[in-house]
C-alpha cells in the first residue's frame, strides 16, 4: 500500500535506465525483469508496492522499458515521470494473467535476468509463462551502478546519518538502568521517526551478554548498572537511503574488568579502518585495517564478523567490507566501518559509522563521539 | 538485524509444523522450503531477518525439519524452541555454500515447495544445487493452516485492532486543514508506534482527489476546507500480526455535493457486507454484499476492488473477499470488509474493519464510529 516517491531528477533516472540497458547487455541478457523494491526505486525513482500482485520493469536491452502494473496500483506510480524516461505503463486487471503480459513483450527470449528480491510466487510465474528462457539474476548487474552513488544520493546518505545521529545524542533519555531492552529499543524507534527517519528499521539494543550477539535485535532483559550496552540502530529516511550507526554505552563503571582497554583496541581499529580509505584501496584492505589493530592486542578471536556493508537504498549492499574482495574503492562508494569485539556470554562492544568515498579521501556521515559514552548508573 | 520472535505455545508450533508437513506430503512434494518470513514465523514463532545470506527452513515430508542459517545470524533463533520442535540447526559460515548444504539434506528429492516469498536470489540458487528437483510454490500449502487462526492469533489481531482505533480516535490532533498530507501521515506513523504497534507499515492519507486512489499513500498536497479524506493506516503489533483500519474525515462541511448521500450508501455497504458473516458462508457472498448495496444505488461503477483481503502474520494473505472465491468461511478466518465509492479527480471514501468468523458469526476488531467524522475546518 505504500509506495514512496524519491524526488530524483529525470534526466539521472533516463541515466540511470540506459546504463542498466547497456549493462545487462553484455551478460548476453534479453531482459532484466525487476519487481518492487530498491532497483525499481533506483530506476524509476519509486519502489512500488509488491503485494500478491506482478508489478515488473521489464528493461528489455534492444527495446524501450515497460512497467507492468496492476491498474489498481498503477496510481502509486503517478510521480514516476514515465514520459519522459520512455516507460510504457501496461496495466493489468484482476483475472487477466500478468506473466503471459510480461511474455508477450518478449518473443523469442533465451535468457533473462530477474532482480534478486523478486518473491518466488513470480520466479515461477514467470518461469511457466516463458518456458523457453533462461533465468539469471540481475543482482550482479544492478549492483555495479548502484554502488557508484551520485552527488544526490550522497546528500540523502548524509542526512539520514544527521538524524541517527541525533537519536543517539539523545541516548540518556532512553537507556536507563531498570528498563528492558525493549522498552529502551521502542522509546528508541519513537525517536528515529521524530528525528526525521521515514520508519525504525531495525533497533538492537544489546546489554551485558546480550552486546555479544552481533545480531542480537532486543529482548526483555532488563539494563543493569555496570553493563556495557551495544546500540545499533537504522533505517530510511523518506528519501529511501538509510542510516545505520552503531555507539556503545556503559551503565556507570563497568562491572567487567577488561572494558576500558578493550575499547580503546577497538575505537583504534575502527579510526584505523576509517583512516584507510580513499579511492584505488582495495575493500579487503580496509577490513584488514581494523583487523590487524585487533589481532595485534591478542583478540583476533573475538572479531567474528566483516568490517562492513555497502550501505544506500538498501541497508546491505555492495560494496562488502571484507576479506577476499580485492574491489578497489571509488569516489561515491559508501559503507559501514564497524569492528566489533565479542566476548560470548559476558559483554561486546561495536563501533559503527557510515563514510563515503571522496576524490581524495574520506567523509563519515555519522559523528557521535566514538568513546564508550557513561551514562548514569 | 532485526528478529521479533512471538511468545507462541512449543505445542502449538509442533502441531502446525505437523500438519504443514502432512499438508506437503499430499501434494506430492518432497520437501518445503522456506524463507525468513511469516511462513517461518508461523512454524517457528520467530519471523528471521532476510538479507544476503541464506536462511531456509526445510521440513522434509519423510523426516525431521532441519532451519539452515548463517552461524552469525542463529543467535537471533535463541527464542525459537528448536529442541521441543524436533527443529535441527545447521550453521553456516561466509565461504560455505549454503545450496550446497540444504540440497545434502533432500537426496533423491523430484519436487520441492518454495515460500512464496523466497528471494529470486535463493530461488536459483536452489535450482542450481537441486537441479532435478521440480520447483513448486509452497504458498498454497501454508495458506491453508494460516488462513484459520487459533485463539491466540485471534487475539493478537484483536490488540492490533484496539491500537489502530486508538491511532483512529486521535485523528483530529494530526489531520487538520493546512497541512501536507506528508505531515499528517509522519504523525499518524509515530502516534501508531505509541499506541503499540511494532512499526507502521503504511499510511495512507488520500485527501480531495487524492481520495480517489485506493493505494495512494501519502503527497505533498495541503489538506483545504472542505476536503473529503480517507485514512487507511495499520502494521504490525510486537507479536507480528497486522492492524488495517480506514476511516474518512471531512474538514468541516464538504466541498462536493454528494457526499452525505454517497456515504450512507457506503456506510449500508459496509455494514450489510458484515452482517453477513458466519461460518459456511462463501466469501464472494460478503463481496456481493457490499457490491449489491452500492450497485443498486446506481454507484457500482465506482466500486472498483474487491471488498477484503485475509489478515494475520502478513497484511495481505488468504481468504480474499472477491467475487469467484467460493470458500465456504470458518471459524477462525480473519479479514477486512472494505468496500469504497471513488470519484476520480474529485474525491472518494473507504470504511475498513478487520472482521473474524466466530461460531456463530462475526466479531468486528474494529469499533470506532463508521459515520464521516467531520472534523474542524
Amino acid at each position: 500500500m505504500s509506495n514512496t516517491v524519491t524526488a530524483v531528477e529525470p534526466a539521472a533516472l533516463r541515466a540511470r535506465l540506459e546504463r542498466a540497458r547497456q549493462a545487462a547487455g553484455t551478460t548476453g541478457a534479453d531482459a532484466m525483469l525487476l519487481a518492487p523494491g530498491s532497483d525499481l526505486r533506483y530506476l524509476l525513482g519509486g519502489s512500488g508496492s509488491s503485494f500478491e500482485r506482478l508489478t515488473c520493469l521489464v528493461v528489455p536491452t534492444g527495446g524501450e522499458p515497460v512497467l507492468v502494473v496492476p491498474k489498481l496500483e498503477a496510481p502509486g506510480y503517478a510521480e514516476v515521470p514515465t514520459d519522459e524516461l520512455g516507460v510504457e505503463v501496461a496495466t493489468w486487471v484482476d483475472g487477466e494473467d500478468p506473466y503471459a503480459l510480461v511474455a508477450s513483450r518478449l518473443r523469442g527470449a533465451s535468457r533473462v535476468a530477474l532482480g534478486d528480491v523478486m518473491p518466488a510466487l513470480h520466479v515461477l510465474g514467470l518461469r511457466g509463462a516463458l518456458p523457453g528462457a533462461e533465468q539469471v539474476l540481475a543482482g550482479p548487474i544492478v549492483r555495479e551502478l548502484r554502488m557508484r552513488k551520485d552527488l544526490a544520493e550522497i546528500d540523502a546518505l548524509r542526512r539520514a546519518g544527521a538524524a541517527i545521529d541525533r537519536v543517539h545524542a539523545r541516548m540518556a533519555e532512553f537507556l536507563r538502568v531498570g528498563r528492558t531492552e525493549a522498552e529502551v529499543g521502542a522509546d528508541i524507534a519513537v525517536a528515529m521517526v521524530e528525528e526525521g527517519h521515514a520508519v525504525a528499521e531495525f533497533v538492537i539494543v544489546g546489554s551485558g551478554p546480550n552486546g555479544a550477539s552481533p545480531h542480537h535485535a532486543v529482548s526483555e532483559r532488563v539494563v543493569e548498572a555496570g553493563d556495557v550496552v551495544v546500540v545499533d540502530i537504522g533505517g530510511p529516511v523518506p528519501e529511501g537511503y538509510s542510516s545505520d550507526s552503531t555507539r556503545t554505552y556503559v551503565m556507570g563503571s563497568p562491572s567487567e574488568p577488561d572494558v576500558t582497554r578493550t575499547y580503546e583496541v577497538l575505537q583504534a581499529a575502527q579510526a584505523a579502518a576509517v583512516a584507510a580509505v580513499r579511492p584505488g584501496v582495495l575493500a579487503q584492505e580496509i577490513d584488514a585495517a581494523a583487523r590487524t589493530v585487533i589481532a595485534e592486542a591478542g583478540l583476533g578471536e573475538f572479531f567474528i564478523h566483516r568490517t562492513g556493508h555497502g550501505i544506500g537504498l538498501d541497508v546491505h549492499e555492495d560494496p562488502y567490507i571484507v576479506g577476499g574482495n580485492a574491489l578497489p574503492l571509488e569516489p561515491g562508494m559508501a559503507f559501514s566501518v564497524e569492528p566489533g569485539i565479542y566476548f560470548p556470554g559476558r559483554w561486546g562492544a561495536r563501533i559503527e559509522d557510515i563514510v563515503v568515498v571522496t576524490e581524495d579521501g574520506v567523509e563519515s556521515l555519522n559523528n557521535q563521539p566514538h568513546e564508550l559514552t557513561v551514562l548514569p548508573a
